[in-house]
């Protein structure tokens, strides 16, 4: 199997941690390394170093490759500008050598988070088998909802024959989507949770490299048009940068699975966190007596189901509850667990005032 | 008339902004310099810089004697060691020339805010005029309670004559003490809250030098000996450090104030605060359109009645009400306003781990 990890993204819920220069991928949320080298070891018993891929920003890709240093860097490509999934996955695919496009490649975002790797690579595994034989074009991975989450795009499933006595994500089992829902509303998210047939599109796809690029010339003709004329042997650095900057911005969600008639899902029971946010990190950390899950030097006092958070330095926090206080070297960030991802309208601030010092 | 102002404290209210060499009064917590030169210049239209002594402690002389470069090192004194109030103001009058010694004293601690100063000196003037004409022995300073304080000590006068006509606090009035009442209960202080008659104790007192010293050879003789020993001309370092050690440690409250008959009150309405808490601070401080308050780089959304400090870098909140939030170089601090005054908690805490390095 092929891996191909995307690295491009901003993250900026993770401000004050995350910066323009030190996005969440690159960041140690929770320990043993950043999460894009987590990406890149999690996978590393089916893949290989050598059979390993980036897809990162040029602006990026140095740092990206130091956190890669197993990794050939001909393998860590940055993209010239940002244009969303669907163009950095059809790029980097078409840059693969010809034998590797052949083979099942399975693309997973950078920034993610995985409790039970074994669970986790078992599932990538089934669902390179089900490509492998044809059984579908794409196949996703999705995971049982924990929450009625609205941020999320869900995949619908068929109805389980015996919804009572078969376990899904049972070995063996690639069923087919019927159906992508991206965010829904909270009515629609709780009954998404109660279904027991509508699951997280967690955003990893397995699909032959060749297959997909008849996918995309299919259904997104002008970006596959444009990604063959980046494939051009003689192409200097500047036309390559207006093609790929000419190239149709759009996620490969939208672009091309909410399109496909073929597409598999493989259900993984993995102890998947997306990392989200603060307060989503926190649920990957474990708590103490009193519900404080902790990094740094931190003092609670009365104080209980915080997220306290120092890369360098102290917090101490005394009778408060349920909050996030995060302190990196030159800023705090306090904000209750439950609107954590409210701090991009910090970062929106920040913007305006041009704090590009913060940023 | 004599200022000596008393700047031994340590303050640990102030985490994580005061620290064993940066005690609370040599803090700059609302512009325009630390406390204690704040405290300094409040008095010198009274005092003049010639007549105004320091008491603090020898670890902390230097740094004091920096704050106020128009002071004569040789009226900044550091005590050996802390031995609370009563040894310090003994020792700092019996250490004053004979001259000073007759003339009106005013004793204030170097770490209170107030807000019309002309108010304060008027009050004071009107004290040693009363301390002059020999009315009273001793006069302090009382505060109109603006809630039903339990920190503080108050002062109980007697009954006004005509209640509702008589403003307290009028030129001319200084009134006999009739009862000192330490940190009363909850129900006690709303009483005296209520009295019309009961007064914060500011713990400043006038008093002319030599009279203080009978009075401590009265009420403290053991006291009163280890100061005139103190006195000797030819006491080597060690011997006044020894003798100084071994001075009773008791307030000048406890130890004399409460024990004397002829104590007269000058009631001062000058917007006094203590500034005894980070919830304190925010009061002195002005509140913006949401009831925030903020020194330094602070970004607020959606958040109401908060006290926003970063001494360097930024902080920012979303979300929260009533924190009080402070960053320093190496910590950050959050607590509720109202129960700021348990910073102690956290300094004990970190002294029984050892953490001096925050301390």
């Amino acid at each position: 199997m092929i891996g191909l990890i995307l690295a491009g993204g901003i993250g900026s819920r993770f401000w004050p941690l995350s910066r323009r220069r030190r996005p969440k991928q690159l960041l140690d949320l929770l320990g043993g390394g950043s999460l894009v080298a987590a990406t890149a070891r999690r996978i590393e018993p089916l893949c290989g170093a050598e059979r390993t891929w980036v897809c990162t920003t040029e602006a990026l890709a140095a740092a990206v490759a130091a956190e890669l240093p197993g990794l050939d860097a001909s393998r860590i490509l940055g993209e010239p500008s940002g244009r969303n999934t669907a163009p950095a996955i059809g790029w980097a695919v078409r840059t693969m050598p010809e034998a590797a496009r052949r083979e099942v490649i399975a693309v997973m975002p950078s920034d993610h988070w995985v409790a039970d790797e074994d669970a986790f690579r078992e599932a990538l595994s089934r669902g390179a088998a089900a490509v492998e034989r044809g059984d579908h074009d794409v196949v996703t991975v999705g995971i049982a909802p924990a929450w009625p989450e609205t941020g999320y795009g869900y995949l619908e499933l068929e109805a389980p024959a015996e919804p009572l006595s078969v376990a899904r994500g049972a070995p063996g089992g690639v069923e087919p989507v019927l159906r992508f829902t991206e965010k829904p509303d909270a009515e629609t998210a709780a009954r998404f949770k109660a279904s027991g047939r509508h699951f997280w599109n967690a955003g990893i796809f397995l699909f032959r490299g060749t297959v997909l690029l008849d996918l995309y010339r299919e259904h997104l003709p002008e970006l596959a048009a444009g990604i063959e004329r980046l494939a051009a042997d003689d192409l200097g650095a500047d036309r390559r940068r207006e093609i790929y900057a000419g190239l149709e911005s759009v996620s490969i969600d939208y672009g091309l699975m909410e399109r496909l008639d073929s597409i598999g899902c493989v259900v993984a029971d993995c102890g998947w966190n997306d990392i989200g946010s603060w307060g989503l990190l926190a649920e990957a950390l474990p708590a103490d007596g009193d519900g404080n899950r902790t990094v740094g030097d931190t003092f609670a006092v009365d104080a209980r189901d915080n997220l306290l958070f120092a890369d360098e330095g102290a917090v101490a926090v005394i009778g408060v509850e349920g909050l996030a206080v995060v302190r990196t070297g030159d800023s705090v960030l306090v904000v209750p667990r439950e609107r954590a991802q409210d701090v991009r309208e910090v970062v929106e601030r920040l913007v305006a005032r041009g704090r590009l010092d913060l940023l």
